[in-house]
């Protein structure tokens, strides 16, 4: 097992990697205070490890309970929101009581912002099972649900009391999920650290292949990473806006094609290959980096190519995200591996990535 | 003017305090960085002061929109929080828009947690125009919405940029709402300030009138005192639940009659009175302070009597409420005017003061 931890001050965290950590009882008891835990999963994990997650818990003498709910990016929304209050409510869940996110992004998102809220605060452990969320949503503490207008609209900051990544959970993980989880890994070797991305390079096959030794490295150094990034910017102030290379043209893809559609890691694979277009348009970043993209990008079986939801709807779309200010778009570009920008774009040259990257 | 200054390093912010203060741009200047702003109001307050303010603010140059939503507290709920959101996002409202919460408690509890979470976290004002709002709820940054099966159960902490207590807002208040805000008043006095509580008990006829330099001596003592447990514990571990000296019994009234039925002042008012109540029978308090207690509450004209709901109801209800652990429910207790101890109680005491205090 390897330890990474995120250093917020009171706020700090760690986030154990390794495999079969789900079971090991060891690594909740310091992170449970009160008498009560409810767990917050889905109907496809639940059935693959909440029995598992609850034997776990059992030595601890907690009262457990369970909310299942329905399983999708679909799903998170007020309504699902709402039955993770009405659950504990229900189980008069108090101040000290821990919830427990044993699911994917979306899981994490929606436990993480219900923690944030109910009664304005309680603690939350996450256990993502997704590649994504463990190198992705478990660290940084957004938590939040989505608006029909726009995604992770409503949310809070808010930081777990830990993070169990447990690699053996991939196993059960569908080939498009994976993809969507490697498409994370690949963004932050290409904003933060030109080795780690050459490293992604090289291991690709092997990221693909579920093997266990190299998912542990990936899940690993992306959170070091990110880890690194959120520490000196808890709150998005500057920096960490870094984090959403990709994200400004994946989320309107995400957006206009209906959340759900795609996958989230699958529209950002597509949002990187966007932004390095658009990278290379403006004299940033060379033609050779941004081939080495698409190449890693196709290489990891995710999409190259957005839809084709017509230019100005593209446009409208990436004008609600919550980086644009004032309806200026604020893209995060390349100049090299390793290095970004932070930049508002011309029209001609964003209809031309547009029209160069879409189907 | 007099200005309070709530101490909480960089979450610090001034309350002003004074007549006629909603039309001045210059207290609203200093708070607003971004291009715009949304006034969050409801049917009744906007025809009163929506002119005065959207004026006071036009010479900033900002876009100015205005949400007017229902009155009342039966309206404080996911449903009207979402029109908040889709009134943002339909504006496209950015990360640096400002809120400002135009109205009592309930529009400043909502508000406030809509910028707690809209694009996780934007400013706001509070502009509350009810005396309640100005001793109370404009103090602290507790913002949240209701819950079927509990006060104020989804929410956040989440401090404000400022807030402007216009006393002059006070004289369309219905004498109803007047009273229910002397109660926060008294029971501030009780809890933390035996010479102010002297005050209060020798301004009362003044307060019932309605005259401003009582009001505004009122606010301002309220607002410093709360300030001073606020600055102490901002996140209530400890010290700041003596804030809820009658709020257990009184969010249960609340909670049993449905929300709207009695205004939260009227139910503490009342919860005051059986605190006090078992205060006494629990030897905490003597008889001819309790006595004190219900002759200014009645003086206020608020009730000093709760509604029948049989004990077992009442019962329940405080064991939801956010101070109960485990099942548990904790009274905030008086000793003395300025002195309270946070306890259990025995079930016989808890019910012979339900006996004694209810009709």
């Amino acid at each position: 097992m390897i330890t990474v931890n995120v250093e917020l001050g009171e706020r700090a965290y760690p986030i154990h990697i390794g495999a079969d950590l789900i079971s090991q009882t060891a690594l909740f008891a310091p992170h449970i205070a009160g008498s009560s835990v409810t767990i917050v999963t889905n109907t496809t994990v639940d059935p693959l490890y909440g029995d598992a997650l609850r034997s776990a818990l059992a030595p601890l003498g907690k009262q457990v309970s369970t909310v299942v709910l329905p399983d999708g990016e679909a799903h998170k929304t007020w309504q699902t929101l709402n039955l993770i209050f009405d659950a504990l409510l229900g189980s008069r869940a108090d101040r000290k009581t821990t919830l427990i996110a044993l699911g994917g992004g979306v899981i994490g998102d929606m436990t993480g912002f219900a923690a944030a809220c109910y009664m304005r605060g309680v603690p939350f452990i996450q256990v993502p099972t997704t590649l994504l969320s463990q190198v992705d949503s478990s660290v940084g503490g957004k938590t939040g649900i989505n608006h029909p207008l726009g995604k992770n609209m409503i949310g809070a900051f808010y930081q777990p009391q830990a993070v169990i990544a447990d690699i053996g959970a991939l196993r059960t993980l569908p080939p498009r999920e994976l993809a969507a989880g490697i498409a994370e890994v690949i963004k932050t070797g290409a904003i933060a650290d030109a080795a780690f991305f050459d490293w992604i390079e090289a291991n690709i096959a092997a990221l693909n292949a579920c093997e266990p030794a190299a998912l542990a490295e990936a899940v690993k150094r992306s959170c070091e990473i990110k880890a690194s990034v959120v520490a000196q910017d808890e709150r998005e102030g500057g920096l960490r806006a870094i984090l959403n290379f990709g994200h400004t043209f994946g989320h309107a893809i995400e957006a206009g094609l209906g959340y759900g559609e795609w996958l989230h890691g699958e529209a950002v694979g597509c949002g990187m290959v966007m932004a390095a277009d658009l990278s290379v348009r403006l004299g940033h970043l060379d033609e050779a980096s941004r081939e080495r993209i698409v190449a890693v990008v196709k290489a990891a079986h995710l999409p190259e190519r957005g839809p084709d939801l017509g230019a100005s709807r593209y446009v409208d779309l990436m004008q609600v995200d919550k980086k644009a200010e004032g309806g200026a778009i604020k893209f995060i570009l390349l100049k090299r591996f390793g290095e970004t920008l932070i930049t508002r774009a011309p029209d001609e040259a964003v209809q031309a990535t547009l029209a160069a990257t879409t189907v």
